[in-house]
């Protein structure tokens, strides 16, 4: 055909035109030349439209994701690094290990090639920290001004590796309420750059593959009972769905919750609560009390765990009403810590 | 917390905003009213970040697609027909038997709950007529202006039922190209209501999953090289596509290729080519000559199978070039198929 097609793109100062969403010849080299580039791996080199994988032999686990965060770089990340962390971490907190990913793109004309190169290296990257594979993909072309730059929505399938149920369902009276790491580090770090706050503060996203942690808080404690990644309304609402789904209350201990102090004042300045705000990158464990030390041993073995403490415990004395979450705070009162702060975070995953 | 949530979505007039991708206590109504209400079924409703599901002990097969027509809805369909749909085949032409489908919304501020109720239900019912269930999904609020009323991104896992590789790489010299009926008409049908034309002509999208008659096809026909659905791009850019990866050339015969007679009057009016345009419950069959009768009962056993046919072959003269497509005319000339025609159909799927 035209020799339009023949050069390779421009990776420098070219964008994705209505001709890269067509299926046609755009579209394949679009695929080949950043896409398939990057991810590269046996399953997805086949150039079929769609994979075929190994049997499992343990029960599939599969969640999925659609990101649309803005902006689509930001402290700590960008939107490829989050749409694998973020489905690898949702296939992970089933108790299984993450195994394959599919990844659609929806992309608005005049999008960089550039920063779309950037974004699936990312993904690439965050991919090989996780141990996963991008087996196989999507691509359309929307016009501009009906999208925002690019969203991508991401799949994963896994294989369960806890023998017994791992769900929101599972929280039991006496057990103990884990985190692995510092609350609110995503959601304060993308409102900032979002509020102009720009790249020079410390705040970071903690942004990250989930899927070797998760393998040893299962090995060392064994009878975990909730796994669960408090992503979107943060700890507060994910703590709420398990009180909720599970039936019980839960106790805190504000003292205990780790906050960043740089968050801190952070959420203090933008009028934010950092129980409230995002993670992507922390995992809460819900397990009996006597497999908490082991738990939190295994976390703090890993770099993003190392600041893994229990914050509370599921109620067994009846001061807590069934399906809600209350905390002791710092000045030793107590309060109801509800579902939805006032504020709305949109489009911070 | 408030009366607000506590009252039921208003599904005659009430509309999607920010807080319905929030993550709290509206994004769990708009879940529960809407999604988990039409889809039900035994993993999806555990309400987990993830789907647990039994063990595939056959290869495990992978697909995703991002879902990006416009208009949502159209004659013969809608995006919630064509994301289960499209996902469904993609998985089936891996000689696989469909299981379970993920599905990512991304869904503009402002869009009508009736119209989101309307297309999940479709969702749902072609679920059903598909033998699949939705186990999993995630929902996402982009601000006005920032989309287009609804994006769906699905992905498929299914389990291998071929026992020998099917593959674009698979075709073979000698080999019978089938398709399972009439060309262009989902393309057709789309551009037409887009271009004013409305929803009164014949003109009706093909949108339907393919599975119980890919099974059909394996079983009559073991020996099935390549399982393809002509979607983006229509049958010449699939058969390009096929002839590059299995390095080999393709006779077709005009005269026998089915197109319908208000899809040909439609596409002349358009100005566009039958050939090019998209497919969406349509499939090609690559295979031994010999099996190419059982083929074709086996497809024709089926309503959307009624005109399955052999439209050509696969070279062994070596009278085309490899990695070509050529055709020989209704008026006994021949000529080459290539990849896209100068139109572009975006939004098409």
């Amino acid at each position: 055909m035209s020799q339009y097609y023949m050069k390779k793109l421009d990776l420098e100062s070219g964008t994705v035109d209505m001709t890269h969403g067509a299926g046609g010849r755009a579209t394949n080299q679009l695929i080949a030349e950043i896409f398939a580039r990057h991810l590269t791996n046996e399953w997805l080199d086949l150039g079929h439209d769609g994979a075929i994988l190994p049997p499992i032999a343990s029960p599939v686990v599969m969640s999925c994701d659609a990101h649309v965060v803005r902006p689509l770089f930001f402290p700590g990340g960008d939107i490829g690094r989050l749409a694998v962390a973020g489905t690898v971490n949702d296939v992970a907190m089933c108790g299984a290990r993450p195994l394959w990913i599919a990844a659609s793109f929806i992309i608005e004309e005049g999008f960089p090639f550039k920063e779309l190169d950037r974004i699936v290296e990312s993904m690439a990257r965050t991919a090989r920290e996780a141990g996963v594979a991008v087996v196989t993909g999507d691509t359309k072309v929307v016009e501009r001004g009906h999208g925002d730059g690019l969203y991508i929505s991401t799949a994963g399938v896994g294989e369960r590796i806890s023998l017994h149920p791992i769900s929101g369902r599972e929280a039991r009276p006496g057990d103990a309420v884990l985190v692995s790491g510092s609350m609110g580090d995503h959601g304060t770090a993308v409102l900032a750059v979002r509020e102009g706050m720009g790249f020079d503060t410390a705040l970071r996203s903690d942004a990250a593959p989930l899927a070797a942690m998760t393998e040893a808080v299962l090995r060392a404690a064994p009878d975990v009972h909730v796994l669960r990644d408090p992503t979107r309304g943060g700890l507060a609402a994910t703590l709420n769905e398990i009180a909720s789904q599970s039936g019980v209350g839960i106790l805190l201990d504000e003292a205990s919750i780790p906050v960043r102090p740089e968050v801190a004042s952070a959420c203090e300045f933008l009028g934010l609560d950092p129980l409230y705000a995002a993670n992507e990158g922390k995992m809460i464990v819900i397990c009996p009390q006597d497999e908490a030390n082991a738990a939190l041993a295994a976390m703090r073995s890993f770099p993003e765990g190392s600041m893994a403490v229990q914050i509370g415990r599921i109620d067994d004395s009846g001061s807590v009403p069934a399906s809600a979450v209350e905390m002791m705070t710092v000045f030793g009162g107590r309060r109801t810590v509800d579902w939805l702060a006032g504020e709305q975070l949109p489009r911070i995953c």
